[in-house]
């Protein structure tokens, strides 16, 4: 069986992720990365990251020009791992669909693009058409635990009145970017302020994950409604990126309701905080469905984000080639799973 | 939009229900109910079952003749709930698919069938490609619980080394043919030689979700290994259908492993027995996979079977009538979700 010849753009913890779990499979290969730090062009990915596990594969190089990274013919599929919204990754998607190129993107609002940017969705939708390929916006979360394994679950269910949802986890491996946009280490005041002026945004992805659960559903477009609160500490804490004495901010409590005409339908909560056991806070998946029948599922520990969110990119890659060309969603694909065997042989030739 | 024409062939509990759900949905109608029972033939069902919500639905009758009840052109799918083995169901569906209508089964053995009946597997696919329409099989378990939510867990792991599942329930809602199926009432030793004869049969399905499981993984065809023992009650429990004695068998542990490459890689327990909680047993499903991440989930109390494999079967529908021809698993279909709109939306022209 030919070899899935996977292209990776972007090379931050994701990409770098995506690339080591990539090493790690029979049955694909990595022809190119793209890294938007152009001093990296030219250089093999084992050099710039000894710790990588080549096994038998080829020698990888950077490229910065993702035309020279990804020529047509000779790329199956890219893994887009650079930024979370539609609008700011539209132009590298369009590049790749032209060139004949399926797309994971890691881009929160890809999950859904119909809910915040339906025009480019429907573009999106009509260059894949077109160029016969296709695109999928996937990731933990969304992409699985407030969303994908919600509606898995409600399969087993004759109906369904309301779902609530909560997923409480741990920021402390998270760098600065992430420590700012959820205010961990600010003033209970500045959070506030931050929630305002939009520097504080706390989690991205509740307007796709309610959109992708009541679509799946049939339900009819949610009014979505969302919260941001600081989770102010009692005690000390500190991490590698993150200082944060009692009485401050130490994470954000991000709620997303969905309505459906008028009722409160899909609540989902995401407290994301550093060192949450601290103040014995046990992290966690939970999501209780009510309706014929009750589902109360719990998942503790809750599944980390960053190798969940790897793991569901490259698990993707067979469903999205084997996929009828356009925009995909979760709804449309089957189910994601672990690929423990040799890759090329899941794909329909 | 035209609305999806359903036919239901068995009317045990598992035909009963799914005629009641079918009725409470948009987009759907019943053409027909082909019953065993022949002194119903021509009877209409909401006179024999009063209790069955009519709303604004047409009236149905029984037909005892499949060929009539469901005549080419005028069927979409049929929900077939008869037996629980692929060989036993062949010429039920063998009929319908001559017919040109698609079929989901709740037959444990199609969940799986290249399992235990390779050939008629072959056969069935043959025939429904010929035809241009698809089988499934699928139920709460196999279907869901032991099989399409753990792989589905499985789509976060960046690999997975092992396998436990676990599945507690309550034998009590169900009938005299599942309390001996089950050995429940008996003394240890009756219980002990009923396996042997074959006469205690247990769980019907481990071969379907291990072989799913690993077929859905990647993993090589697992060598599978069963055994079943008595759960002795050391109380008295008594239900509408068994009546158990202290030292008496309450139910069946039956225990199934799949070896791949002589390593124990999935192992699932399916203690069933009447009214665990007077020795203090909750019921529950549990996933637990050993893989990067572990994942540990618990769903508590456990789905329960009945409603499950109802909804399984008629949440399936869309998904069957749009899947390209043959025959198809879980594994090869969108995931399964409860269906709260307009169920003729959700077919693809």
């Amino acid at each position: 069986m030919k070899k899935v010849r996977v292209g990776v753009w972007g090379f931050g913890a994701m990409g770098k992720g995506i690339v080591n779990m990539l090493l790690s499979k029979k049955g694909c290969e990595i022809v190119s990365v793209v890294s938007r730090q152009e001093s990296l062009g030219g250089k093999s990915i084992f050099e710039v990251v000894p710790e990588l596990n080549k096994n038998n594969h080829p020698n990888v190089f950077f490229e910065p020009d993702p035309l020279k990274a990804f020529p047509k013919g000779q790329v199956d599929i890219v893994i887009l791992s650079t930024v979370s919204f539609t609008k700011a990754s539209f132009p590298q998607i369009k590049l790749l669909l032209e060139n004949g190129i399926n797309v994971i993107s890691t881009a929160e609002e890809m999950a859904y693009p119909f809910a915040g940017e339906p025009e480019l969705a429907k573009e999106i939708d009509e260059l894949a058409k077109k160029n016969g390929v296709s695109v999928l916006g996937t990731g933990i979360n969304p992409g699985m635990v407030l969303d994908l394994l919600i509606l898995t679950l409600t399969g087993a269910c004759e109906s369904v009145d309301s779902i609530k949802a909560l997923r409480v986890n741990d920021l402390s491996p998270f760098g600065t970017s992430v420590m700012e946009g959820q205010g961990v280490g600010l003033r209970e005041e500045d959070f506030i302020e931050g929630v305002k002026s939009g520097t504080v945004v706390g989690h991205v992805g509740f307007d796709e994950s309610i959109n992708l659960v009541a679509k799946g559903l049939g339900w009819s477009a949610p009014k979505i409604e969302q919260t941001r609160e600081p989770i102010i500490s009692n005690v000390y804490r500190e991490t590698k990126y993150a200082k944060v004495p009692a009485g401050y901010v130490a994470g954000c409590r991000h709620c997303g309701c969905g309505y459906i005409e008028g009722e409160a339908k899909i609540s989902m909560e995401h407290p994301q905080q550093i060192l949450p056991h601290m103040e014995n806070v046990d992290t966690g998946d939970y999501i209780h469905i009510k309706g014929i029948p009750n589902i109360d599922m719990a998942i503790k520990p809750e599944i980390p984000g960053g190798i969940g969110t790897i793991a569901m990119c490259v698990n993707m890659i067979p469903h999205v080639i084997n996929a009828r060309p356009g925009l995909k969603t979760l709804l449309d694909l089957p189910i994601p799973r672990a690929i423990m065997g040799d890759m090329s042989e899941m794909i329909e030739r």
